[in-house]
């Protein structure tokens, strides 16, 4: 029974405290711009302000009760990450609230869609935004997007988490060296490719006709794989070409971002076309666009070219869990719906912002799933698994098994939940599905061109918490609940 | 490049088809009674006699064919068992294709939702069916059923599939020995349990009023979990004390057999009260049942006795995968709709007759996850599992992972196959979710009062397609399709 040091007391929980109030303060400075940008386009600027006020305040605040650590714990890593996933939406509601006319948890709501790249809305009338609190909004989701690559290519791998680890071995070339270095240009290497896509889809969506505002903000949230829009219709406002162009840039937006770097800044195709997960997912995106386009076109909804446009569209715009529609798909018949829902699981690249499961973690699933016939047949094989050429140890394996089975649980948590709440099983199934990929929309109300407003509060409250967690991969989650993370912390 | 010696070509093979061939020999028999009892019944008994003769000619010129082997080989026994259980159905289908009116297809599905327990009907009309065909309908169920127990409590656990090996250790006492003289007791011990719930089950069906028929063909399809009824009602069309008496008998359906052995025939209650599979089935049943009970009443759905008793019926009877119905819960609210549908992915003990994914690997699944947790934090920490007193094995646990993954995966194509052809999601899902663990009803058209009648052919495929891998545990119907197997067999 010895008494803490009263100099390291909660000493782990102490880095998180900085490491949140230097991002409160960073947010501060961005909202503070934010207020000015409001005031000179003539909108309401009180929210901007007291988030300002509150980011930078609070954020001193919480620097002072912290204290920098250059080797924090694992403990203490998840414990951030889950914090400042929550912590940081929990700011940026504060203009929607005060500015946009929406109450703080629909505020919260609108927020955390934003920051997890989900695009889920609450806003019914578009009217009640000004450009300021859209631009917010769009920024909002560009900001989580390269948060989130960071996150998936820098720092879980490190951390052996969810099978992260076993992902990138061959595409960074790095693996159990003494990384430092190397991370930085990882890092910076990915933000070059985040800021080039961003820049060419603005460019191309503003040269084939959209406006310059909604140019920019449609480019902001597609990058992420986002899926935000000024635009109550969505890519459904605008010419075929762009639309086009959308599903090309939602496209790239679910590969690999060190693959792409390779591919733009070192001009090697090479280890794109020889990834495995890259070769499985353009294979999927091939075959369930041109099954969807069938079925569109045999069934007379459209012609030729629009039935491909829109098939290639929504099947990219769903894979990549983007969001954007350029059609109500939520009016489709059910056959091709269900092309889409079954879509909703599978999710893009893992070193991508894509959310959802990840096609690597597919093929990694359907490789157990194969050795296991073999096992069955020979009980004492031994048969290790390859990803490309490279052996996945099993502890890779079992944390991928375990992150599907968790992902599972919670989405049929939200599916129970939402159905017990709304009393409708398809909005049920599909808002639990969309909000636990960070895709979007569902379908029935809360299609591409509905919207979340109407929900009960609690069920609100469960989709934040399938955002929050489905974004972090989950575990992160599980862990700020666990007592085991708070007796590390102690 | 040796050529295949002639004498012991495809030798592995042949005694699948040895066996085969006995078992075609002991349904024609049995077909050949049924025959008789039609005559007698003043019935069409064409069905039963070609049953009869197709089942004694084919089985003699299998068994030529084949060639008996007192230790068959693992790919032998996975082989044999996934061609028992889809070649008997198509033999038992004869009669209702024959005499009941149906196409084959229809006469194919309502034998395999027989032989596999299922319970799912294509009979819109029961008045198509004579008292025969309703006999025989149960007596598949009955058969079926405890050809499920003695393949899980026997079979399964010694070929080391799906985790099996590790679920009965405690409870029979033998692993890894000389298994022959003590299987024997187990299968004996097994029927005996089997025998007694049924004989109970039918005295007090009758005792309670219901007519003797009836009592008798619901009693031999209570025990097995199997849900057929020869009255279009179910157990709606019975009184308060006979609904409750069916939910005690299907409880006691979804409970391991051996545990039961031992309660009734050794007296000993503590080994069913100390099996963690059991106080978990059971908590399960009477939270969900007093959960669903608040929610009928509250709603003023039903009376507080009525609302126990329909709650509890239902819980029982969809945790169990029985199928019964006391009241059509397709007609009730999505909410309480929605806690059946949660019910239909639990299953009851690995021991019974229940399908589903079973309360154990549930159990083993909970645990993968909070040992993650701890590992999340603890990268090096080396943690055995445990159930009860004895360590899982790790081979265990995967194969546990590998079968879940399976069911989900079946599960979900099964519910795109579904959505695709019959245009309703809610129909999909269940019908899917109540195929894949033998359940039986589904919701919408395909609920406890419906019919899978109206369905595409190729979904009616579909779903005897699921209703027979559900039904032996999915992988003996893989390895079936792989050719690894057939290379073995060569
Ligand atoms: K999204
Ligand atoms: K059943």
């Amino acid at each position: 029974m010895k008494p803490w040091p009263a100099s390291s007391a909660r000493p782990g929980f102490r880095s998180s405290l900085y490491l949140l109030g230097l991002t409160y303060q960073g947010f501060g400075l961005l909202m503070a711009l934010f207020a000015l940008l409001a005031l000179g386009w003539g909108e309401d600027a009180r929210g901007f302000a007291l988030g300002a006020g509150l980011g930078v305040g609070l954020g001193k605040v919480l620097q002072g009760l912290g204290h920098p650590q250059a080797q924090p714990r694992r403990a203490e890593v998840f414990a951030s990450v889950a914090l400042l996933w929550i912590l940081v939406p929990a700011l940026g509601a504060v203009p929607y609230w005060l500015s946009g006319g929406l109450s703080y948890l629909d505020a919260l709501f609108e927020a955390v869609s934003g920051f997890t790249t989900t695009g889920a809305t609450v806003l019914a009338d578009f009217g009640q935004f000004g450009q300021s609190l859209f631009l917010w909004r769009s920024l909002t989701q560009w900001m989580g997007g390269i948060g989130i690559v960071v996150l998936f290519l820098v720092v879980f791998p490190q951390l052996q988490v969810a099978g992260r680890q076993a992902f990138f071995a061959e595409s960074t070339g790095v693996e159990k060296e003494k990384l430092t270095p190397r991370l930085r240009h990882t890092a910076v290497a990915v933000l070059r490719v985040y800021v080039l896509l961003t820049g060419l889809a603005f460019l191309a969506y503003w040269a084939l006709g959209v406006p310059l505002f909604e140019a920019l903000a449609n480019a902001l949230t597609t990058t992420p794989a986002g899926g935000f829009s000024p635009n109550p219709q969505s890519f459904a406002a605008y010419a075929p070409l762009v639309q086009w162009a959308g599903s090309l840039f939602m496209f790239l937006a679910g590969v690999n971002f060190l693959l792409q770097y390779r591919l733009f800044f070192g001009r090697e195709v090479k280890p794109l076309w020889r990834d495995a997960e890259f070769r499985a997912y353009a294979v999927l995106v091939v075959l369930a666009g041109l099954l969807l386009a069938l079925y569109l076109y045999t069934h007379h909804l459209y012609g030729l070219e629009e039935s491909l446009r829109h098939a290639f569209f929504q099947v990219i715009s769903i894979v990549t869990t983007t969001g954007f529609a350029s059609v109500d798909f939520a009016q489709w018949v059910v056959p091709a719906q269900a092309i889409l829902v079954l879509l909703m699981f599978v999710g893009g690249s893992a070193g991508s912002g894509a959310g959802g499961i990840k096609v690597v973690r597919w093929l990694l699933l359907f490789g157990l799933l194969r050795r296991e016939i073999t096992r069955t047949l020979h009980p004492r094989a031994v048969l290790p698994l390859r990803l490309g050429n490279r052996v996945v140890s099993e502890e890779a394996l079992r944390q991928v098994s375990v992150f599907i089975f968790l992902y599972t649980l919670l989405f049929g948590f939200g599916t129970l939940t939402l159905a017990l709440l709304e009393g409708s099983f398809v909005e049920a199934f599909t808002a639990s599905a969309q909000a636990i990929g960070n895709i979007g929309p569902g379908l029935g109300t809360v299609g591409p061109m509905g919207s979340f407003a109407e929900l009960h509060p609690v069920s609100k409250v469960v989709l934040i918490f399938q955002m929050w967690a489905g974004r972090i991969e989950i575990l992160p989650v599980v862990l700020l609940f666990s007592p085991e993370l708070w007796r590390r912390l102690r």
